[in-house]
This record gives structure tokens, sequence and C-alpha cells, in this order.
């Protein structure tokens, strides 16, 4: 408590001193200062029972007399801001904190926030991020921060995230570039902002993976682009079905969005052999291929290409935290110039709050280690979800998946014959779980009936509870 | 060290247990193990050293027969991946570390940063920051955040950084708002974006000061709008000169930029008449109004308005630091719909990680502190580059402004009659001085001739030796 007090007096006293106070001005000195200090205190709740600084040693700082000082405390002791105390001085009323809140205001809970619900896609444990190591590094970059941080900020991003991501892509994703080549962005919509608008321009058909992340469609739109989507097979997206004419696709092939089918290699080699020939790029999201569980993964695509005819979209939503909004785009040489221009135009947009620590994060070592620790995890969950599902297995169509946060389940026809996924979606909605339908992926005609179901952020007692209810919602009527 | 060791010791062994081996693939369980383990020891150069757990504890987490294991050990280390001590165990060799770096990465310096120089103008003094408070702010907000901090975040932004910023306009810019009425952006741009493509539609005409922040322009542009530039005179923008059947109005009535002027309270009740009148929007860019000097500022035109045909754009990049990449927008309650949907569709920019560590550093009143504390700094800056350039008085118009971070400084004939403020400015930039040319920000014939200089980011003596460069470049030949 007196801690307190000596701490919110020094405040006072130092916030008085700093007042600006003009002679020149037609405003008498005594009805600035009068202003001021009443500004002062109802802006600052935390005055409350601060000592004033006596009379005469604010006359001093201020330059002005002692007589202007001692009537402004009169004024404000006979309006009820300050008291006197007897013998120990002046103080900050504590009648007055209401005079500091016009409206009162809910501070303790967002309305419009809610909890995650099980089996929502694309998000990972966030419980299990090392949030202390974490805030730490947070702390270490911040407390005290090396000039290059206060510089002028390269609107291409902090350059030592930008190496340690080069060095991740080099060892996780066979992906070699120069950290100069990796562009920090605010997330994957803003990314696909600098491709269409910075580098690809407007106007473009671009072909897309149909099923696909539905958001790609508006950013299209959004981006003055048309989308052509094509109809995915067992192995993935197939050259010979890419519209002719096409100026970029858009691709997952590490893990096809949302089916989680990888595109093989002789694919691979076909849709580069594609945009050599053409001219057009090859847009490679490469949103979650980090978790494998189970064989070799695939070099990137991007990697295969050596960055040529292909950009690389990649994200840290799903590898540390969405509260990030981090993500980084892979772009070729030629392109950098480009790239440059665009952002100086536009400015960026991803804080650098985090991008120092993320850096450090990852060059620790703590960032790999998270990564591997989360693969554990989530294939222990992925498999809790299969045995829990085991009792409908006559209705959904199992199968473990090698990699990824989510499975994609299709409807066996005795199920898809009652309810379509939309119907199971919706009724899904209704018992709190957050189901998506496959087929609303799909653009194209012959949708396919399926289910998307969010392991990666939910422990397993939620999970054998979300796949209780969801067998609840499928199961025949007795 | 011996700590360390333990530590990395620790890491390793952790790591180790966690990969993830299948015994139903075709490669060999002895060969998964050796490619993680080179992976593991070659991804993480700080592992350099650390002991590697017994291979019979190994073979017991993974399952494995613990020959498999010391086939693997002998292998790496006849490949000198591995050493072994006499009595001690097996180590990670320190000769290694090479191999984790396909191709040198350059560390220590960005080549594109580079500092700010004497004179650039909308630049906080970063260093003056209080770092270690904000530092512990945000350690303590992410150490072990609350659930809400980890659960579905509100594309609006984090509900106490709202209604902190509503707190703060309330005191500070005499403007009732509800929290729910602010929403968080990465930044100005993306302010006016969810203004132009949320709110208000392309297709808009808009009129703007002029001169004006040259970025606006392209903007206005970019979100598929017109600028109508209208000429502002000695008190800012004049009703009587809106265009005919223009949509909104984009006003910086607290502190004109760059000019400096104070839109006069008749003024300002005309032009919120005739956005009545007329049906259009008023967008108040309140960018810097903090830093008033001398005399009582107006309240906003928000403010005024009661939030009804204005909205009101603050930013966080002047008052704290435009490392966070945080602005907001106050909207009318009857637009809050429109807003959320927009959000909803394109998806927040803003980072969380800063948000609750400057509502924290807002709520303990270390922000006010702060902004007071700068506003002394800034006014004596502003003095001091007042004296620093009477030398050339008789070829600047010099007087001091009552808020702001940079002054307008017109050129008097004796100067404007020999050079334009447009060399003024080349030659300036080749001294390493960045001065802005008043007469580029304006669109509008008869520009007026001016310079910009910045003093709010720069200590005294860099001020008097930047006015005295500026001196030497405008001084006629002797």
């Amino acid at each position: 408590m007196s801690n307190l007090e000596t701490f919110s007096k020094a405040n006072l006293s130092r916030d008085l001193f700093a007042i600006s106070l003009d002679s020149s001005l037609k405003t008498p000195l005594q009805a600035q200062l009068l202003e001021a200090l009443r500004g002062l205190i109802s802006m600052s709740p935390d005055l409350v029972g601060a000592r004033l600084p006596a009379s005469r040693t604010l006359a001093s700082e201020l330059s002005i007399s002692r007589t202007t000082v001692q009537a402004v405390y009169d004024q404000m002791i006979s309006e009820g801001y300050l008291v006197t105390r007897q013998g120990s001085g002046t103080y900050v009323a504590s009648e007055i904190t209401h005079l500091s809140q016009p409206h009162p205001i809910p501070r303790d809970a967002d309305p419009t926030t809610h909890a995650w619900r099980p089996f929502q896609t694309g998000l990972p444990d966030q419980t299990l991020l090392p949030h202390r190591q974490w805030a730490r590094h947070l702390e270490r970059a911040w407390r005290s921060p090396t000039p290059e941080l206060l510089a002028r900020p390269d609107p291409l991003g902090w350059h030592p995230l930008r190496a340690a991501i080069s060095d991740h892509l080099a060892a996780w994703r066979h992906l070699s570039c120069d950290p100069g080549q990796v562009v920090i962005t605010s997330g994957a919509r803003e990314a696909f902002e600098v491709v269409f608008h910075g580098l690809l321009g407007a106007g473009k058909r671009v072909a897309i993976e149909d099923p696909c992340w539905p958001k790609l469609h508006t950013i299209l739109t959004d981006t003055g682009n048309s989308a052509h989507p094509v109809r995915i097979d067992q192995d993935g997206l197939d050259v010979p079905r890419l519209p002719i004419g096409a100026h970029a696709t858009i691709v997952t092939p590490s893990r096809h969005y949302p089916t989680g089918v990888s595109l093989p290699l002789p694919r691979r080699v076909a849709l580069l052999d594609w945009a050599r020939q053409t001219g057009a790029m090859v847009i490679e999201d490469d949103y979650d291929s980090e978790f494998r569980y189970r064989g070799q993964p695939l070099p990137s695509l991007s990697g295969l290409d050596g960055l040529n005819n292909t950009i690389y979209l990649g994200s840290f939503s799903k590898l540390v935290s969405p509260a990030l909004r981090i993500g980084y785009l892979v772009v070729p040489k030629h392109m950098l110039q480009n790239t440059r221009t665009y952002l100086d135009h536009v400015g960026a947009r991803a804080s650098l709050i985090p991008q120092p620590a993320l850096a450090t994060f990852m060059n620790s070592g703590e960032f790999a280690m998270h990564l591997r620790r989360m693969r554990r995890v989530y294939a222990r969950r992925q498999n809790h979800l299969l045995s829990a599902l085991a009792p409908v297995s006559n209705l959904l169509k199992l199968q473990p998946d090698s990699s990824g946060m989510h499975l994609c389940v299709e409807l066996r026809t005795a199920l898809s014959n009652r309810m379509t996924d939309v119907e199971i979606s919706k009724r899904a909605d209704e018992r709190g779980l957050r189901i998506s339908a496959l087929s609303e992926q799909c653009v194209l005609p012959r949708k396919i009936q399926g289910l998307l179901l969010g392991y990666a952020a939910f422990e397993e007692d939620i999970i054998s509870n979300a796949a209780d209810r969801l067998a609840t919602i499928i199961q025949p009527p007795c």
C-alpha cells in the first residue's frame, strides 16, 4: 500500500512537472494550470489518493508564482477534486473517480469471444505451446531493443526471421532459398494479395483444385482474377485437366486441402513442366506439412523446381499460433524487385512485435522441438479419433491419414442415402460441434459427401465425447 | 556450462523420444531412425556436445530393439555425427555444425535496413519508450495466457484493448464511444480499406484536403474510388468549396496534415451540417493530436458529431511505435454490423501478440505518462529547431506550432526566387537529410513552396547539425 502510494505520488508529480504552460496565450496561467490538473486527474483513476507536490515545488518546476499554484489547489479543493489532510498536504480525492468514466465499461469479458468447438479444422492446440519460453523471447527482444529493431523497418519483414525461415525450409521442406527471398506477411490472405496485386496482376485465369479452401474463391474475386476449379482425383491435381490459357495454378501438393492426398512425384514433375512450357506460375500452399506422422515426406514442389516458376506460401498459424498473424511467402529471385516495389507502395501489415521473438524461438531449436512434440500429440489424437469413431465405421470411410490436423471422412452409401454432409454439419452445429461438409468445399458437380474432422486442438476426452455426439447424429433411428 | 549441457542433453533426449517410427513402412526401422537422428542433429546447431540417451533407454522409449539403436549410433559415429567419450557415453560431435547450414546465411545485419534520417516526419522517438515496462507487459500477457487469449479471436480486435482505447478517447479526445465501436486494424491503410471496401463501397467521390498525405490518393485509387482535392486556406477545409455530390470527405481537423492548421469550430459545425444534409460521411483522421503543446485542443470532430456521420481513425504508430502496426477506427453504431460482416469475410490482419500488452500498458497509466513525457520532449525539440534555424529566418517563414511532430515551413520569396522546395529536398537528400517538399503534397495548381521538418524523433544535437546542413543548402552563394 505504501509502495503504491509512493508510486502514484511520483507519477503525479512527474506529470505535473511536464505540463506545458504558455504565458503568451490569452488564457491566464492559472486557468491553464487548472484545466491541465483537472484533465490529469480525471484521466487517471489510478491517481486516487496520490499526494500533490508542495505548491512551492510545483511553482518552481513550472516557473510560475506560488500564489497561482495555491489558487488552483484551492479551487480544486472546493470542486472536490482534491482534499487536504491536516498537516500532511494535498491529495487527490477518492470521490472523483466516477468523473473519469463517462460511461461504465465492461472489462472482463468480450461478449463476442467464443471457445473453439470440437472438430474445428486448421487449429493447433495452443495450450501446448511453451508459453513461458515464448513470453521470454518476447520480453528479451523488446526489453532493450537493438538499434536495428528501431530503425526503418524493411516492408519485407525482420531479416533474422526471414533467415530463420530459410533455415527451417532447408531442413524440413528441402527448399533452398536466400533469406532475402522470404517475405513476411500478416497471413495467407495478404500473401495472396502480394502475389496477385504485386506480382501477377489482375485479370488472370487461375486454376484451383476442387475441392479447395473456400476462401480462395473470394480472394481471387477480390483481387480481380477468375477461379477455374479443376476436379482432383485420388492422386490430386492432374495436369491434363488444367484449363488451356491458365496464367497460374494454386496447389497444395504436400497434403491436398481438404482431402489430405499427396501429389505423387510424376505429377509434380508434369506440373513443373507445364509451368515452364506455358509460362504459368505454380503457387504452392504448404499449410501444415510439418505434421507428418508416417513415411518420408516428398520435398516441397518449390524445392523441386528451385523456385523458378513457383511461389511458396507458408504460415505460423498452424505451427505456432493463429494469434501471431504471421505468414510468409518465398518468391523467385526474378520477382524480388516487384515484391519490394509493391510492399513499399502498400506498406507492411505484419506487426514487428512478434517477429524477433519468433526468430529467436526458431534459432534456439525450441520451435523444432515444439513441432516434433505436436507431431507426436496430434498422431495420438488422430488414432484416438479413429478408435472413437470405430462404432460407426459402417457409415463413415475411416482411414488413418499419414499427416495433417484433420481427417477428411467420406460418407458411406448407407449414410449418404439418408443424410447429406450439409445436414450432418447443421445438426452437429446445433450440438456444439463444428464440422465442415466436404461438399461445401467443392464447386463442380458430383460433389463428394464427406466430413472434415479437426482433431489437433482437442484433448482425447473431448474427442471421445464429440465422436459420441457425431455418432448419435448419424446413426439410423432404432 | 554444465547447466547448458544438461539442458541440451534434455532437449536431445526429449526430441529423440518424440520420433515417429512406423514398422508398416518398407523403409526398415533402422533406416528410419538413422534419417530422423541425422535430421535432428543437422537441424539444431545448439545440440553440439549434447549427450545421447543410452541405447537401452532410447530403445525402450521407441519400442524397438536395442541392437537397432546401437547400429544407428555406430553408423553415425563412423559418419562423424557422433563421438564416444571413454566411459561416459555418446555425444553429438562438434565438427558437424557446418552440415546444418546448406548455405551461409548472414544473421547480424539486414542489408536493407537503414537508420532514420533527420527531418523524417511522422516518426516518434522510439528510444524514449519505456522498453522495460513494455516488454514486461508483453511477457505478462503471454507467459500463461488467459483462455480468452487462446479462444477464437474477434476479427474486430482484442476487447480489453478496444475498451482501453475507448477510455483514452473519452479522456483525451472528448470522444465518447462504446468499446464495441472500436475496431483494431494493422494501420491506417487497413482502416481505409475497411471504410471503403466494407462500409462505403467502391465508386465513391471522396473529397480530400489539398495538400494532404500523398498515400491517400493511391489508397482511394486502389479501393476503386475517386479523389477530389479541395484547396485548404489558412483555416483549413472550407465547406463551400466541397464538390457537389461528394459521398465522403477525409479531413484532419485537429491538425491539418501537413500544414498543422486546426479547423475552427464554426467550420466544424458547418462540415457536420453538410454531412447531415447530403448524407455524406466525414472521415476524421486524427493522427497525432495528442501532442499539443499550447492552448486547449478542440474536441475531436467525431466527438462533436456523436459519431453519427463521422468515422474516426487513430493509430499507435506515432504515439507508441510504428513496430506495433496497430491502428484503429471508431465507427457509428449503425455501421457495426457491416464492419463485422466485412472483417469476418477478409479476416483480421492485426497481430494479437501486442494487443493485450498494449491494453495493460494503457490501463496502467504508463501510456498516458509516456504521452505527457513525449509532449514535453517534443515541445523542447521544436523550440530547439526554431532556434537552430533562426539564422535563416530571412529565407524561411519560421513560426512556432502549437502541436505536432514536424514544422511546415514556407519558403520566403528571397529563397523561392532562387530554388524550389523540390530542389531543396533533393539536395538535402544528398546530404543525408529527409525533407519532404510541401509542393509535392499538393495536386492543385498554385502549389505552396515549403519544407516539412520532422523534429520529434531527433535529439537536439542532431537537430542543430541538420539545421546547419539545411542552412548551407539554402543560403545564397557568397
